[in-house]
Formats: structure tokens, C-alpha cells, sequence
């Protein structure tokens, strides 16, 4: 039986007349798309362009928030409560949500972004918060994050958790990503990372920063959009993996 | 059988340290509450607080979406899109529906809010706009405004619509209110407004400021927090509507 | 004696990631730059690096304050007080010359943005606002503008004033742009805007939409940096007039 | 001969309709204010308001400059780059500087707030950029500041200082304040507050929370006006401090 997974992008991440990346073109690639919903990135219109192009073509969406700092683009870390970050999680939760209904959708996943994301990995208080927040919303909704206290609070709750395969990035024998702060930390050759991928998402191993093989689990590819490149690479990696048998699917279709 | 009135105010108008009202004074006196949803005011944290405490206290909770104008409260006008407005009214309402689900309750109305509102109820694309976002949203919501092309859209729509009564307004001949920009738009003698307060409600009529009498229709008394003397007033009208054998209720209960 | 003219550009209409245009491009063709100032784009990075390279390269820095509406660029009309126009052109024209005084330079000009600068050619009371505010700032800015209000009563005043020239802009008889609402409004054979151009600089006269020949004046030929078609075309323009024996002078120069 | 103290506030930290304190009362009491700058508080109105008053009435006035973060009132740090403050001060310098340009006055200081006051205590780099932007942008502001790597470093290049006396907080035996999060930071006794304030004004001295006598100095005591009670506080302290024969000073006039 042929590999299932999920190809997943950042969506909507306009603000007004700004663009992030090209959406339209995402779009076509991925199987799942995590929509940014007001406070880092996005506005009503660049939220319901982004939803509606996405159920249109069955793509599985999720919500994407983040800090409430649009001029940090939410990648600077704010010393926040438990409970600013449980009321701003349901706050865009609600805010996306409208627009997938509308739409005549149903929310698949929640993804948090940037600092909010780096900070529910390592702060029990923070992902405690952001969960009671998701639960108490939609408890069905599917926790998509890299390893650490998120993910372990959601499994121990019963939630469903996606985790992320990072294509060209190098990892820790530990399984985290090598920091950006590393030269070494994205992988550049093309065809590397394409055999890397494959090999994660059919072996589920990948070799690390220091040569040593590690196990890697995952469901969601993360692909970027916002450079011609990124996006050449994303499409390159679907073809090899379709070409390897792997059948691409929304989250929602199959977790 | 006695009259059935709904009392209504504003709620959760501050932002982040400020204060625009004396919240819990409010909550003690009103059936139902339209409150800020982080566009002209309010943010997660007042509207969870302001949500939670309705709910608990019985009052029926509205949407109070607004202008994108922190800075002028969303009292300055905007010349927005169509789409714009349907728009950010579904960001809106979503966001404030995420805290009313979490809360255990179900969204009662939508009020808009300041320019908003006054836009809505003059221009048929905006209307039009807002009953869109609405009526795909939630097509249950009570639509609570002044009279106008809302009014008359929603009525057409099918839609629930209570209307605004003005304790202490003045009234023009056609039932429409008196400009703030006139010197006498309020009244002041606070006997005169508790008298014309009670007749409205239970006479369906009103003196204009011109000496005549006229009909006017209401669901909701529309009253104020934001200083001493508007909340003394406020609770004087609704010890004599109660003394008259008038009975206070959320809209959700009995229109 | 050759004509001498200066060409203009908005810059650092970015906002944190966000880019609006090929700044490093536009600053290579301009003797004046419009800098954003945080109201309708712009931040504290976005307006030092502006700033920064302007004055590096001799370029003119000038201040594009605009409305407070980073969500609709600046182009949706607010409906503002003159003394929320006085105050918020002071706020704006205070913070851009921190940049220009730290960098060494001197702030040339002040051209308003979008509806802002709308509404100064329209609105007496508008363009009374901000020209207190820039006069009590500092009177030896010189004024860029269209043909309206503000040119007039800056005149009156005795300020500086540089009017502008559109060259692919189609004039109306009065010598106004048409409309953008208008499917003429924009004219797009390269050529003919080449020749317009020239000729509007060499010979002070323009074709109009009905085919009159009017007399048009400006001192600053406005160009654009947010596509390749609209840099291209200001290279051309730029060589174009070079070549006539034209010589193209930031406006503290000569004006 | 009979010493001098500044007697300072913050002031002009409303925004739009919003109001954070009692201005009006303040600027009767103090011999400086450092006025918001727009950021964590304050708009053009408010700014515009506040610097207007305060030099018709003598008073010092100073940048009050913050996070970019309204909704946490500069409460709540964020990881910025030095490169970030030195831009954010001085878009904030800047536009401060303009309302009292126009007001007739000359700025007389710089007092950070909140998150990015407590980070110019502590970390080298962020005083670095701050002074880096205040000595770019005029070198002969007053840098008031508690104890810390500002104030060292404002020393070091030559710049005057004025620090912080705290009326009503403890102090560790180190000279720092007990953190608020103690349930002693803060002296409620009225009496003990204004004997402290008189013999840390006259003789330099005070008792910390062990209970050992220690030296503090200081040139400008902090007050503040968002309570009845903090003001009234405030006017006992300045009619205690006048009774002992203290002069009220602005910095600018003795330092």
C-alpha cells in the first residue's frame, strides 16, 4: 500500500495592497493551506480570497495565527499571558472561521505562526493555553506543529496531531531543525533535498547534521511560496513523490 | 398583557489598559448587549470578559462590529467598498461568535457600531453588504439598527429586526433623530426623558421637537455607561418601566 | 538656456516584510523622493533606509504624510477634522526629519498621499490644515501638489510650489487628469507618453482627451517604481529628456 | 542653601477617546512631563494637547517614547534588534519634537517606558542604540532613567542625567526597586511615603526593605495621575517637600 501525505503552505499572508508570496500558485501545489488570520498578517479580504480559493479546489484549511504584531510580521517574541494567548487564539479561530463557512467549508487544523509557534513548542503554559482555546472552539480541529510541549499536550489530550516534515532543512540528531542562526541550517542543492524528502516521507529516516540516521515521522510537508525558487522546489518535490506512488492528501481526508 | 421591552447597551468598548465605560454597572441594568468586536474598540480580552460576564448575568449578546478606526472610535466615516464592509463584518462577527461558543451561549444580534451603522442605514450597497455577511453567517441574528435601508433590506429579507429607541434624543417629524450637530438634539431634564421614555414604550408614541405627536416603534431602549449621570438615568427608566408593569427582556426571548 | 526639471518618485511605501516597489531602482532615476511616513505605509527601517539612500545618492527628500489607514494604503477617504489634519501632517513631517537630520540632509518638500492629498486640492479647509502645520514646522519647505487648493493657497502664502507633472496620464481641457475611473485615463503606447512628456517639459503644452492644446506647468514629473513596465518607462522618459538637452535637478536646487 | 528636585510625570498617554489619567491635574503639579509619543500611547491630538499645555505652564517637556504595542501599553517586552530601537526612538524623537516646535519650546528630555525602559536598564545593547539615536538627534537631551546601562553609558559619553526617586516603592539594599510582583513593592501608608520622599529628596537617604539606610539619589521624582489617590498623593508630597524649603524645578533649569 502506497504512502499518504500531506503537502501544506502558509496562505493569505497579504496585508491590503502587500503581497507575501504567490497564492495562486500555492494554491495549485498543496493539499492543505494554513490561512493567517489579521493580527501578524492578513485582512478580511486577503482571509476570504484565500479560504474561498482553497475549498474551490478542495484544499483542506486551517488557521494560521499568530502574535498581534504585523510590523514583526509575528516573528518577534511578546511576553504574553496564558491568557492573552487563549483569547487571541480563539479570536482568529472565530475570525477565520466565518469566511470558511461562508464559503461552505469546515475548518481542518490549526497551525500557529512564527514566535506564537516557536513559543508553544518549548512553554507548557503557553501550549496548555492555545489548546483550551482550540478545544473548547472545535475539539476536532487537527494540531499541526513541529515536535515538543504542543504536540505532547495534544496526543495526551486526544486531539489529532499532524507534524511537520521540513524539506530543506537540516536536522539535529534530537530530531529538531538546525537553527537559522546555523549557516548550515537550509539545505541548498536541489536534488538532496528532493531525495531527502523522499526518503522522510517513504522511509521515514533522514540523515542528520552530523551524519548519523534518524528516525523522522511527519504528515505534513511545509512548502514556502514566497520566492520563485521555493516554489520551483515544491513543485519538484510533489513529481517525485507522486512519482514514487505517494498519493498527496488534504489532513482531513485520511488522519 | 403588559409591554415587553428590551434594554441595550454597548459593552466591551475599552482597548487593551483603557476604559470606556463602567462595565459592570452596565451589565446589572441591560437585557441585551452589543459588544465591540476590535475594529472601532475592544480586543480579545475585553470581548471574553465582556461575553463571559453577559452570558452568566442572562443578557443576550450582539455583534458590534465597527469601522477599522481605533483612533476615531469608528465614529469617522470611511469610504469603503461594498465588499469591504460585507467583509469585515463576517471577520467581525466570527471573532465575537468564537467567545459567545466558548461562553456556552448563542449570538442573539448584530448592531453596527458608529459610522458604520449610520452608513447602513442611508446606503443600500452597504446594507445590502452587511445583510450578505449576515444572512450567510447567520441568518437567525436579530438585526438591531434605527430605521433606514438596513431596516428595510432585512424586512424584506424575512430577517428579525428590532429598532432603536432613544431615551433622551429629540425626535424630528419623521421620526428620525435630531442631529447632534443641533444644540437641542438631547434633552436634558431628566424627568421629561424617564416621561417620554415610558410613553414610547408603552404608548408607541413621542413629542417632535417641533410640538407634535407621532407614532414610534421600538424593541430595544439603546442606554449609555460611559458616565455617572447616564447610568443613574438609565437605571431611573428602568424602575419606571418596571413600575408601569413593563416587563425588561433580551430580544432573543420574545421577538 | 535648457529647460530643467525634477523627476520624483514615492519611496519607502513598504511595511516591515512587505515591499510596494524597487526602491534600489527608483532611487537611481529620481532627483526627489517622496518618503512614506508611517501613516499609510512606512515604518521607522523602511523611512531611515529611504532616507538614508536618498540623501547618499543627493537625492531630495521630501515628506508623504498620509491618512492614518495602513489597511487601505492611504487611498480610502477619511472623514477628518482640519485639526486632526494639522496634527497628523506635524506627527508625520516631525518623524520623517529625525531620519533626514540624522542622516545629515535637510527635508526639502512635502507632498501629500492618496486621499490625503486628495483632499487638499478640493478642500479649503484641508489645505488650510496642512499648511499651518507645515509652516509652523518649517516654511521653506516647498510644496508638491497638483493643481487645486493647496497650490493656491500655498501661493497666497508665499511658498515654494512645484506642481506635477503625470506623464502617462490623460488631462482633462481644465487640465485635471481624467478620471482613473475612465477607461482612457491611463495612456499606454510608450511612445506617445515619451512624446507627451517631452513636449509637457519642453514646450509647456499637452494634448488633451479631446484633442485641445493646453498650456501645463510643473516642476516635478511623478514617476513609479511598483512594476518593471512603470521603471522602464521611467528610464526612457528620463534618457528621452536627457537627450533634448534637459536637465533633470532635485527642486532645492533651482526652484 | 535649599536643595532642588525636579517633579516629573508622564503625560499625554491617552489615545482618541481613551484617556489613561488625569492631565489636566498633573500638569498643575509637575516641573516635567514626558509625553507619549504614539506608540504604546498617545496620538497626534494627545500629543499635540499635552506638549501645548505643559510649555504654557513652564513645564519641561520630554519624549516618552515605547514598544510599538498599544494594545499591551508597552507592558509587554518584545525582542527587538538594536537596530529597532535606535529607529523606533527616533521616529518617535521626531515626531514629539514637532509638537513642541510648534508650541515655542525646545525638547528637555528623554524617559523611556515601560518594557523599553526596563531594557535600557539591563541590556548594553539596547541603551547603546537608544543613546545612539538621542546623541544622532540632539545631543543635549537629559536622559531620565533609574540606575542601569542607560544611565552608565549616558555618563560615559558625557550626556546629562537626571534618575528616577520612586516615592512609594521599596527599595532592595542594591538600590533597585522591589519588584511589583512582591506584595511589599509598594508603601501604602501615606505618611511613611511623604517622610521618605522628604529625606530622600533632602538627605539623600532611605531605609530599604531589610531595613538598612542606604544612599539613593536622584533629581526628578516620579508621580502620577490615573488615580484620585496617586494625585492627591502627589500634591502632599510637593506641599512637604515646598514646607522644607525644597525648590520645584524643571531638569532644564538647574542641571
Amino acid at each position: 500500500m502506497g504512502r499518504v501525505i500531506d503537502i501544506i503552505s502558509d496562505l493569505g499572508e497579504g496585508f491590503g495592497l502587500y503581497e507575501a508570496a504567490d497564492d495562486a500558485s500555492i494554491i495549485e501545489l498543496v493539499s492543505s493551506a494554513s490561512v493567517a488570520c489579521g493580527f501578524h498578517a492578513g485582512d478580511p479580504r486577503t482571509m476570504a480570497k484565500a479560504v474561498y480559493e482553497a475549498i474551490k479546489k478542495g484544499v483542506g484549511v486551517g488557521a494560521h495565527p499568530g502574535f498581534p504584531d504585523l510590523l514583526g510580521f509575528g516573528r518577534r517574541n511578546i511576553s504574553v499571558t496564558p491568557w492573552e494567548v487563549k483569547t487571541d487564539v480563539l479570536y482568529q479561530l472565530g475570525a477565520l472561521e466565518a469566511f470558511v463557512r461562508v464559503a461552505g467549508g469546515k475548518l481542518q487544523h490549526i497551525c500557529p505562526h512564527g514566535s506564537l509557534g516557536d513559543l508553544s513548542m518549548v512553554d507548557r503554559e503557553c501550549a496548555t493555553a492555545m489548546l483550551e482555546a482550540v478545544i473548547e472552539f472545535d475539539p476536532s480541529l487537527i494540531i499541526v506543529t513541529q515536535a515538543g510541549e504542543l504536540e505532547r499536550l495534544a496526543r495526551e489530550k486526544g486531539m489529532k496531531v499532524a507534524k511537520l516534515i521540513f524539506a530543506d532543512r537540516a536536522y539535529n540528531d534530537d530530531g529538531t531543525l538546525v537553527s537559522r542562526r546555523n549557516s548550515n541550517a537550509v539545505i541548498l542543492n536541489k536534488d538532496i533535498v528532493i531525495d531527502r524528502c523522499v526518503r522522510m516521507v517513504i522511509e521515514g529516516k533522514v540523515e542528520t547534521i552530523t551524519g548519523k540516521e534518524i528516525a523522522v515521522e511527519g504528515e505534513s510537508i511545509l512548502i514556502h511560496g514566497d520566492t520563485v525558487g521555493s516554489l520551483t522546489l515544491a513543485k519538484d518535490i510533489k513529481a517525485a513523490l507522486i512519482d514514487r506512488g505517494v498519493e498527496i492528501k488534504k489532513l482531513a481526508d485520511w488522519l
